[in-house]
């Protein structure tokens, strides 16, 4: 059983927060059949926090959980932060593989995307 | 003459603020016979600033500025900050049409995105 699990910043906003939560939800009407289980987590200011993610996951029943961080630059947190998190969850349940995908911002389709929305007006 | 300005929030990270700029270069490349020139400006902690950046584009030719929000919620940068600091050089160029895109956390294609990222590794 694969997860994913979108990791965002936290905000002390919730519709911030719950525009994650409506991103992750169509990213599992999207994930059909590549992951079994979609949720999100978040760095801060937020629930649930990374190592709960990862843990509501595995209870859940995955044996594969894949990490893509919702963050545009490889900052403090991409870099150090996140993989720390992550390395809590993998010590507790050392048979999970849990691997961490590149960041968004990274991704080579950015720059199309972002021409999309400026011809959207 | 048509201007894309890419407005990204700045970080105390240069190499942050240069993920931006390299971006960037990649959307001037990728933009051809779309916007004649594509620049990039920061709502704090880098240069230019977006009054700045605006102002550059006009001097250089445009006569229509889009500017696309570098952001992933609909938070008060992209609300409130950003509008404003448009309006500021609005004021000084009556006769340029700028305009605001929708920001890029609301782009349809994030998703798939997000889908391809995790399956980088």
């Amino acid at each position: 059983m694969k997860a994913l699990l979108v990791v965002a910043h936290g905000s002390r906003r919730a519709e911030s927060n719950d525009e994650v939560r409506r991103l992750t939800e169509c990213l599992s009407a999207q994930a059909n059949g590549i992951y079994d289980q979609v949720q999100c987590a978040f760095l801060e200011l937020a629930e649930p926090s990374i190592p709960d993610g990862l843990r509501n996951a595995i209870r859940a029943g995955a044996e594969q959980v894949t990490v893509v961080p919702y963050f545009l630059s490889a900052g403090r947190h991409v870099v150090t932060d996140i993989p720390a998190e992550i390395d809590v969850v993998r010590k507790e349940f050392p048979n999970i593989d849990i691997v961490l995908a590149p960041y968004l911002g990274a991704a080579a389709g950015l720059t199309e995307l972002l021409l999309q929305q400026a011809q959207q007006i």
